[in-house]
């Protein structure tokens, strides 16, 4: 009787799932990771206006979330939260914490908040470590584009549980978003407020079309990957410390899987 | 026979704790903590040289460590590592990392990092969770003030541990830190690399004695406070979310135990 209720409950849960989801997870208990997340933004790859002073190109601090999909942090051509505006402008991050945190506390949708250091310049890394539950295995984060009027990267529900079991390794390039609520068009405008407030908008080499827009490269097709992320698993005896570390650097370069 | 080398070889460890150290930490096995720091860096209390612009008062991603006696992140009136300096001087905290986890590989003095998001402004709040061990309970942390040459906040050294328990909550006020590798005077000064390296020393309203330094206040007896950190014993069913965000704001200025 306890049984079938709790697998009315399960299956209940599941049926609330949004559509084209894989499947329930039944992965074991928790899982953890390193995250290693890799600047790739040079003035070699993004030459039109890099930012050289005052700021010169650097990194906000990571920001994360592990949760289950009843929660979104962020989704492209849907309106940013408070959070996430604050956030993708000024780095300030205490709104999305909190935002996070309610969204934990009223639908328990979210696992764990995760963040790492920011990095002082457009090509470096920085990692932390992060927490995944087969209710919760989703991983979403962002980081600040700095100096930038509302520009971020970051990954949006990617889903590190595979059935029944975790997947070992991913890598995903990531590629340069505008929040949608400031409308300066260069690295170093001045602040904008974009009223009413667009959606969350994928930059591109064409988009926004207008050549004083600081991404627009009308002679490429595709952007370069602006940074990188590679989240590997770790072995239980690895608690505590990220294992790309155990080696030096991390392999960055590896490209196991990449999500778009 | 077991037993007694259990007994022999956690005793040969405890013989090597530093002379003074409390006691061994018989603590329940890990304990998890919120961690809230606050910066109160405003222009009313540091009126002088206020950074206004380009950046603004603001403070770095706040890195930590969880560690045993073993392990030291700084220390004041020693040098500061290359990892410090790095972070202290521009926020960088990759080479900081490794240090930690060669620590952590190589004498097993380490027991996690953690990190909390940077802070826009002088004042305002960041938090994240750490995790504590009977053989690693203490907290070292620096947070980097921003701008500065090479000024921080941090704790060395904190032990959570009392005996057989862990401490419930404990708030420390933190005072301005010098690392000893730039010698510029102000917020604002351009890099001048110390060569000498000097040690690190605390900053005080008369130390640096020069009128020109950015903290002396020769009519002062002491600096108020620059930031305030407040560590939150969090309960089991805790895990995952600090518990300072369930009730809103942090109670920041509850003082329940201040350390110096």
């Amino acid at each position: 009787k306890v049984l079938w209720t709790l697998l009315v409950s399960i299956l209940g849960c599941a049926s609330s799932l949004p559509v084209g989801d894989d499947s329930i997870c039944t992965a074991e208990e928790l899982a953890k990771y390193s995250i290693i997340f890799t600047g790739k933004w040079s003035q070699t790859a993004f030459p039109k206006q890099y930012p050289l002073y005052r700021p010169p190109a650097q990194w906000s601090s990571l920001l994360g979330v592990t949760h289950s999909p009843d929660y979104s942090m962020w989704k492209k051509n849907e309106y940013a939260s408070n959070g996430v505006r604050d956030f993708a402008e000024k780095g300030e991050a205490w709104v999305l914490m909190k935002e996070i945190e309610e969204a934990g506390e009223k639908i328990q949708s979210v696992h764990g908040i995760f963040s790492a250091p920011a990095i002082s310049s457009g090509t470096g890394q920085t990692s932390t470590e992060l927490e995944v539950h087969p209710r919760h295995p989703l991983v979403s984060f962002v980081v600040r584009i700095v100096p930038s009027p509302d520009w971020f990267v970051g990954i949006d529900s990617l889903n590190l549980c595979e059935g029944d079991h975790w997947v070992e390794e991913v890598s995903v390039d990531l590629f340069p978003y505008d929040a949608g609520t400031d409308s300066g068009f260069t690295f170093s405008s001045p602040n904008f407020a974009t009223i009413p407030q667009d959606t969350v908008t994928e930059i591109t080499c064409s988009s926004p079309s207008h050549p004083a827009n600081s991404f627009y490269y009308p002679k490429l097709k595709i952007l370069p990957p602006i940074a990188q992320v590679t989240m590997v698993k770790l072995k239980k005896s690895q608690l505590g410390l990220p294992a790309p570390f155990l080696n030096g650097q991390a392999k960055s370069n590896e490209i196991i899987d990449t999500v778009s």
